[in-house]
């Protein structure tokens, strides 16, 4: 096989069987169509990457994705933020969906990852410890967790709940219940229940 | 939200997304994979994309892909290869899945796509001058058209026979039947109707 494939092009084939679920036919069909198409478009995703890591950090107060110039994050910066109110998401793109709604005006912590024994995720690798020290240092008043509605997610906020337990701090949870647009009949049975035990007065 | 997603991060995203098939909510997962992983992993892929057209070419006479050190294509020099038998594929990697079969030993003939109206391909932007006169020069004794089974490569089967039409030459049509290990009663109507057409004597 090897004088099928030219060896620069197998490198780049293989490089792309890195990303999470491509496999070698994605892989194929993706550098196939880099090297059909313009050279400039994968010289602009060569630079991209190469620059990467070099440009971007991690917040140090809240572990939001930075500009690796900026000292934090400009949600945690921003004095039109409330501080005290902090939204626990596992990962930095959850900020991206909650800011997209533009009701949310507090700051973030970005845990890093959830619970997951099988995936080898302890409570240690999470940014758990600075978001205590945050909560101290900031008068937090609200914990919204904002993790997602997996059992992993609710594991997470279940082990939070526990963390910051005997402070004068009030916990919230996302609401459950059926999104908007979805007919009822197609809602599964543990969202409908969810929906009924969070019923509100109109 | 722009302050949201770091500019460097953002350019990955907007790179990542114009690979075929490729969403924002897919180039986001690509991006922050890569983030997360290995630098190394990233700086893998940028150099191979940095390097990618700068050290492959098409083959000048089957327009498969070498190299850009090899003069023709392995797979044309090969003495071991019966020149006079060609194998007229769509794309580049087409040759690698009939390679993979182990059981042809002509060359091959890349047409660089199909005749598609809707995608603006017409005839003249396809190797087919090209093939005519490999045919002359190497004195072809058989043509094996292995393009898909689509209307694409139907038409582009037909159209190819009509232009070598009047030479001495054998014509070939990869068959069409069952796929091996599918049950007949999955078959589509149109697929069992050419493995009728095409039953063969045991």
């Amino acid at each position: 096989m090897d004088s099928v494939i030219p060896q620069p092009l197998r490198e780049l084939i293989e490089a792309l069987e890195q990303l999470p679920g491509v496999g070698p036919r994605t892989a194929e069909r993706y550098a196939y169509y880099l090297l059909k198409a313009d050279q400039a478009k994968a010289g602009q995703l060569s630079s991209a990457l190469a620059s990467l890591h070099k440009s971007i950090r991690y917040c140090p107060k809240t572990f939001a994705l930075i500009d690796a110039e900026l000292e934090v994050s400009p949600l945690y910066d921003n004095p039109a933020r409330d501080k005290r109110q902090v939204a626990v998401v596992a990962d930095p793109f959850d900020i991206v969906a909650i800011e997209k709604t533009g009701s949310y005006h507090g700051t973030y912590h970005v845990l890093g990852g959830l619970v997951s024994p099988i995936d080898n995720v302890g409570p240690e690798q999470l940014h758990i410890e600075e978001l205590i020290h945050r909560i101290d240092d900031d008068k937090v008043k609200e914990l919204i967790l904002a993790t997602n509605a997996s059992v992993e997610g609710e594991s997470t906020a279940l082990l939070l709940t526990q963390k910051v337990g005997g402070r004068k701090l009030k916990v919230t949870r996302l609401a459950r219940g059926l999104p908007v647009g979805v007919d009822l009949e197609y809602a599964d049975q543990i969202t409908l229940t969810r929906a009924l035990e969070g019923r509100q007065s109109i």
